[in-house]
């Protein structure tokens, strides 16, 4: 993980104050689940993933304190809250409030996902550092 | 705007505590410099837009108390903040702590950035709305 130049800056830590710039090809990965990759930026109040799923891997159904608001930016996904599954494809975005439980999986394709979750989501902050720490 | 159905819920107002279903097709943009539209999808407490700049379009210098968290999706765009510029394409993201003066020049091909606002950027909200509400 590099101080400076094009790649991840250490402010990506949540830990500066100062502006991030983030590459994602520079954004080491951690897996949640099985073939689920997730690559955060980490600011001060807010938390955005790029999240690639590979076709038909699935998130279990969960849920959690942090509000979460999604866009689709490669391939489709069905998501699935309160008791409504929608096939999200490029361009559609899901907000899914605090505490409701969910569920997902990609398309045929896979999918890749811009995730942002407010507040941070420190098991995955945490998980993220554990990899970026080695 | 719908109610219901694929398109944009009514609950992308931030007035409501289900699941948020947008497509970015039916959201009415909103222009808040030449050459740029802004899409809101709005949560509680965070708002994330699409916002789509012409090629050279401007963003002037500006500050705002939201924290800001931007993903390139496509083409390319410079950003300046703290006396460096960056040129961002896709797979790129910044963050924009509170407060800090930046900038913006839209590439050569233009670019579509999805940028998120913490807390949600109240004079974003109500120029959107001017428009939803004709």
């Amino acid at each position: 993980m590099s101080e400076s130049g094009e790649g991840l800056d250490a402010s990506s830590s949540g830990a500066a104050k100062g502006v991030t710039w983030a590459r994602r090809s520079q954004v080491p990965p951690f897996s949640p689940a099985p073939g689920i990759q997730v690559q955060p930026v980490i600011g001060e109040s807010l938390m955005t993933c790029w999240i690639a799923m590979e076709p038909g891997a699935v998130v279990i159904e969960h849920s959690h304190p942090n509000e979460q608001l999604g866009v689709v930016v490669e391939g489709s996904v069905s998501i699935t809250a309160e008791g409504e599954t929608r096939e999200m494809v490029i361009g559609d975005a899901y907000v899914v409030p605090s505490d409701m439980a969910h569920s997902g999986v990609a398309g045929a394709d896979g999918v890749l996902l811009v995730e942002t979750f407010v507040p941070i989501r420190e098991e995955y902050a945490r998980a993220w550092r554990a990899v970026v720490e080695g």
